[in-house]
């Protein structure tokens, strides 16, 4: 049976960010669920879904959180499922302290994190990770990053246009 | 009874930097326990002991850790008592990381953090706290301020003679 | 009798950040005196206030400065009681001047430092420490944590029904 | 059959950290292959080896570099595999730049950032990545865990006798 | 025959601040041709622009990109005519990710970085190196420069009437 | 009569830098005092210092300290004389800490800061202040300024020879 | 006869923040001249005038600039008088780059650095620097330190009130 | 006649970093003139020097300087010829200082930036200036880079060996 995602965020004033990845899981079919976790304030809630994420099916965790950003790492003690660190910019310091919270991970213990307030990317990693044993889903990849490619292709040609009209 | 200080660190290399708290405390002859717990590694038993350490007879948790330092976090999410953060400084970026991974933490749930390897300052922080409501504990801290200014007038009059042999 | 708390901000622009300390310190029935005193403009008034604060009666004392933010380590050096500093985001640099004039501080002159604008943290570390010999007031911060919680979940549950309606 | 891990560095002069990415796979009895290929002086063999990569038997691929690192981003450019990003540290400004140019990927191209000098861990997170369907080497993550905590626990009751000699 | 300059973009959304460095090539009447092409998204168009640039007529290459900025890094790695790289300035880290990303090349593949969000002087650079061969552009250099001295020389006299209005 | 200088630091252990400052300082002929004086540690003699040494016969105040440099802004809170600041490079952060420390003052409160350990530069600012209204002052200034240009001058030709034999 | 002080901006776009350094030094009676002259635009109007500043009266240069801020540097290569450097914020980097660029100076070349922005200090240090041998403006200093402190002092007061009627 | 390539270092001390440029542009059998000139000690000497480059036969200038690095702007200042700038790594900041004072140049007066050090690619860069228009030298180039990459595949052979043996 197809793995799940698990997306997670530390507050949900993450959401309007975190939203995004939940957008690119459904472009690509896959089933994820979605939860407001804190390491500091239900860290009970949060070791507990951590340590029976594989158990409940899912494939990948993704964890957004932001300042001194614990969450990610909190979760990646409590599971051997790999985990998807999004920094989440906040009020100071331009999302640096989460970066640097969320990466800086001790030997054993890894986040693969993904770039400040990257909540897309992290769905395309999770989805990516997915696909290693999943051909369906990789040709899917495939296509989205086919597509990609001819979107800025098209951008570059209707910039042609506005230069010529400067 | 008289409160306890716990300090905990995320890895016995932390030791030799981590090692000046406990005889700034001894020098005050105030109780301490002295441990190895990993928020990524032993989180089990790091949120254990935090959950206990009231109850237990302490009165303040010293935490010290480097990189993504999550240990004074994930601590102050399982108790109440005041929370002191070590940021160590590892290999790279000269504990910057460590500082923004203990200090910038969410509402609710501070974490009272000193200087980059500011192991002695947390023990007098933590001797600090316990002053608060004890009397002769606050002699001593009174006592070790003044001895310290007349260290630095000492250390002030012994330059004279430096300059003038300049 | 109870130990009163003080807040001290360098200046009056800072009410607007530093007012949310109150307000928690208010919540915990925890008495306060608040003022507006500077390092670099009323030395004078600070370093008389620092040094007869535990004479008067308080248990900790809350600095809140921005800049080159001195007013917490100057108190610190007036006093034996713990000092609790509030780095204040201003104009340029993020907050990060104030982070770092506040928080690496010397040997034997500790500054228990809670995030850049972090006046409700101030207020709930000021509390824990009061609370190390107060029972009262340890079980009023474990019922705010169970409450902290509490919401977390409650906002766990009020997303389930957003994202169902993605 | 299996997957392999690709193991690619930028220079030569990177071996001696990634050398412990390789022991960590063998641990794990995971097949690798370990290149030396740059962005910017070997550009055709890293598109061309990213761009077969999972034709080639590879499940993901590790890419170590420093300064303004680009390997990662490139052969993510060239691949739907999950690529995972080493950010080196060099001579100068403390492997932030490497970090910086390895984690701020554009919305589409994630690299799964590890810390820097993180060999030993994107070697986990890879291992972590096959296990999502791997329930064999799922356990022996488990069981490493396991031997991690163990030995966090050990140390710490090695650290015991220390203190008892302080 | 003169020689053509390529400005390259990573993404058309960088256009209102590139838009700048046409006008300026315009004004030295240099002629251009003016892409969007990603590193990441549509790396073989760029890599084969780059390739054949020289033969192409061009004199030299500008790219200008955001983030973990690779595009001037990958250009310079399939050309020897000289890349400018103009770091863009995003939506966190005040583009610090972009400069670091350009200007911390590797031995033996230079990219000439301006300043952050620098269009209008990369342009002026691009103009520089034509004239370097070219007297007829370096005439129309120095012209600007005298004329540029003479706006500041005007602005000068216009402050008097402030100040003495002051 | 000759204004002095006074030449302090928060700590003997800056000596090694500051030493080059009193050099400075009798290569001029000026008069000095060198103390070591803590804005944490003997706040009292550091106040009181500042706040006579006008009276005293001083014309200006370099303050050397490191970390959380509080000593220059302290000594400045209390005189209307210039004071002039070397932000001390520490352990960690290279200075980082201290150059804001000392720089970010508050409207109203100027400090004078020189680069980090910069304590030569800090010297020939306090020469150059004294000299405004020292006419044979400004004559050794600009007799050291000609004598600079000539070292330069003297070691361009030197490195015409290593050159030649390279 | 009294010096007079020269305040140069690197280009007129500064004027905002520049002016309350002439507010200020009107405030004190102190003569200036105000001036738009860039390192790179008018490099020989500035050196021109730094080179005859001393003989035309002036008793210290202050030079407001942005960026890679080389005004203060380059004033301060042609002159003996002590040069104030304010660096200014610009549309990135939050300033850190001018401030850099002002204070980071070689050995024998000082420049007096404010904070950024810090357009008012460099006045009040200026004026400062005059009054090393002015008793009557020192006296105006004086005078105005303590109507700071009484301003602070009213809003001590001022803040009372609010806080009662929380 | 072929064009000269100046290399200007603010400080004979740089020259042991500096001198690799001079190797790379002998490689290429591009004529140099190497100088110390210093944008604060010897400011005329390097404004004659860029003023009078182009007519000299030079058709770019290399400038090496450390700290609030000025010398490359300053050399713009003064010439219409394209000017390559080196961050030099000083005592502190990693070179971060360098390389902001370098790059961040106002509108109209670019600095080619190149890494933290990176004398070679300044040799380079400006050898591909004048390859612009001089097919010899872009052959030379071209071989160059076939070389390196011919290097790094030999590098990579070498590897598999070094792997086998692990």
């Amino acid at each position: 049976m197809a793995k799940k995602i698990a997306v997670i965020m530390g507050s949900d004033s993450d959401f309007p960010v975190v939203k995004s990845a939940l957008t690119e899981l459904k472009k690509y079919g896959v089933e994820f669920e979605c939860r407001v976790m804190s390491a500091h304030r239900t860290p009970a809630e949060a070791c507990e879904f951590a340590s029976n994420a594989r158990a409940n099916g899912f494939g990948a965790i993704i964890c957004a959180a932001g300042m001194a950003a614990h969450l990610a790492g909190v979760v990646a003690g409590h599971t051997t499922l790999p985990v998807i660190g999004i920094p989440m910019k906040s009020k100071a310091l331009e999302g640096v302290d989460a970066l640097l919270a969320t990466v800086m991970m001790p030997p054993g213990v890894p986040v693969a994190t993904v770039g400040i307030d990257g909540a897309k990317n992290a769905a395309v990693l999770a989805v990516q990770m997915l696909a290693i044993a999943d051909e369906e889903l990789a040709e899917k990849l495939a296509a989205e990053k086919k597509a990609m490619a001819e979107g800025v292709i098209a951008k570059d040609k209707a910039l042609q246009e506005q230069i010529a009209a400067l």
